[in-house]
């Protein structure tokens, strides 16, 4: 635990007020009507104090997707075959999925980690391997006990963590890929908020109702499977998965190094969720790229008080959603360092 | 008006059911869960539509601001002085506004208009004089008597057709500076939805209760004054502006040309809504960007039946909102011409 402790304390929170009021001047004074610009000024802001300066670059972003099975699949709660997860990242890795697209085109380093997918993946440029020992083809079934031990959770998160440090750039954008996964961000998201189940639960790729009132009891017996198991490390191994302990590791990496963090849907909202009750300060890293379709996320969003930029009705993960937001980053960060200053273009002020 | 029949007769409705179910049908095989990508699917069905192809592509996006003065605006309608036009279109040029940073650094080549701006405008690269005879200085005030002449409007809207014509490309988003342009677009919402004025009113570039309380009073003296004139010509010639002609008249060209139009925020959109009332099928063309944090706008996309794809709380104007929701566009169409479909990549489809 000592490792975690270590991981967690790095995690220092942003306090730099003047800095935050020397950017919100700034943003004052430049050739637009106050406040103008809307969420645009306040990303500005917060990009500034994340990187601590009043010139903020965004260098090298990284979009991590990192991929994994679920024991509890075998249960029923998702609308696709379990390989689906193994053809998913061959189909990134190929640069036919949805992130892989969108990374080449908006220039975002695509790194796939195979965190436990059933079914081989040969060595290939692009992929890393970060498997933990005994869980190499996912999680196990956390209907019949828990997903993982502790000691596997924290190798997860560990090696989340050293995935992070080994990429460059100060973004990182997050990702996943993982058939079952809304379940365990469901069941996560049930624990970490305490709101009911029922808020927490949702479609995922496509499941009608049927598979939804299915899907939602599973959850409910797994829920009171592991009802004693308390604190966010216990829970993340009772509950999965391999994908959402490497993010949170990565999360946690990015946040102590003061990285941006640009957070996806659904899931990648669990790691980082996961990673705020491990060490509180890591949402003032965060920005939320959107809010998903899937039930439960806005809600999500509400109780970690996160403004997500888009809404537009995704729900398909892989990172889409974060790459879709992106541009509005550097966007941010060129209004503020590229726009003239009433002063310096010599424009008048407004009348009284 | 010979001329203007011409132009409006160019605009011919999209009617091409086959390539509609074509597209439909290759997003709905492409691998992620059906209508995953939520708004960013149809937005690449209507991009597909509107360039008339399966595999749209858009070419040198062009950001066109027209920038004229308001007669009106001698009568207290705004928050800043009349010079900020002339002054704020300098900037433009300079590279200090925020529509000259995004248009940089987004690579839209930004064409800036003179279309009646008082105060004088050095001949340079990016510029283009567009003057109405009489109106070298903008608009007549509208509170007094008509902004313009009816052939005055008409030739407004012929130089913004020809502009477009001699742009390469095939998107137009459109962006304007004029001080009190507000309160003719404001008056044009007004009657041309019916709508009650108060809810057609904003505070601009940011009025406090007191302002906006003045620009109410004034605008319901304009609507008084002008109560009797029907149709949109004459509407856009009695309550202006040259600006917002121009853009229509652009727009007319772009949507006969079925180049597809990018609409910013709120003057925009009454371009919009005037080259839809002179030739109904215009909206098939455009694209919203954004809900502007103006009031009257989201009301007026209601009507419109437009569905913005940013609400960021925006209110800039000069095609900001434009710039910052464009990269959505080449990723919807990215997303379309490259993703993989499950047969292509040996994806399993859905269990049942």
């Amino acid at each position: 635990m000592n490792d975690l402790n270590r991981l967690c304390q790095a995690v220092q929170p942003l306090h730099d007020d003047q800095l935050r009021v020397r950017v919100g001047q700034r943003l004052d004074r430049l050739t637009k009507p106050l406040g103008a610009l809307g969420r645009i000024e306040s990303l500005a802001l917060r990009l500034a104090c994340m990187l601590g300066t009043e010139s903020p670059q965004l260098r090298e972003p990284q979009m991590l997707v990192c991929a994994a099975d679920h024991g509890l699949a075998a249960q029923g709660v998702s609308a696709y075959p379990v390989e689906v997860t193994h053809q998913m990242v061959l189909n990134m890795l190929a640069g036919g999925a949805a992130v892989s697209v969108l990374a080449r085109q908006q220039q975002l380093a695509l790194t796939v980690v195979d965190c436990g997918v059933r079914g081989p993946l040969p060595e290939q440029p692009g992929l890393l391997r970060r498997w933990v020992p005994g869980l190499e083809a996912g999680t196990q079934d956390s209907s019949q006990g828990p997903a993982m031990s502790e000691a596997q959770a924290l190798q997860a998160l560990q090696q989340g963590a050293a995935v992070l440090q080994s990429l460059p750039g100060n973004v990182l954008l997050l990702g996943e890929m993982g058939i079952g996964n809304t379940s365990a961000a469901a069941l996560l998201m049930a624990r970490l908020t305490g709101l009911p189940l029922l808020h927490c639960v949702g479609a995922g790729t496509g499941l009608g109702s049927v598979g939804l009132a299915r899907k939602q009891a599973v959850l409910a017996q797994v829920l009171a499977r592991h009802a004693a198991v308390q604190g966010p490390l216990p829970l993340l191994a009772a509950l999965g998965g391999l994908e959402i302990a490497t993010l949170a590791g990565a999360v946690l990496q990015a946040a102590s190094e003061r990285r941006v963090v640009l957070v996806d849907g659904f899931i990648t909202t669990a790691a980082v969720a996961v990673a705020e009750a491990l060490a509180p300060g890591v949402l003032a890293a965060c920005v939320f790229a959107h809010a998903s379709a899937e039930n439960g996320h806005a809600r999500w969003l509400t109780v970690l008080q996160a403004k997500p930029l888009l809404d537009l009705g995704l729900r398909l993960g892989e990172g889409s959603g974060a790459a879709l937001a992106w541009p509005l980053l550097p966007a941010a960060c060129a209004l503020l360092n590229e726009m003239a200053s009433f002063e310096s273009a010599g424009v008048s002020d407004r009348v009284g």
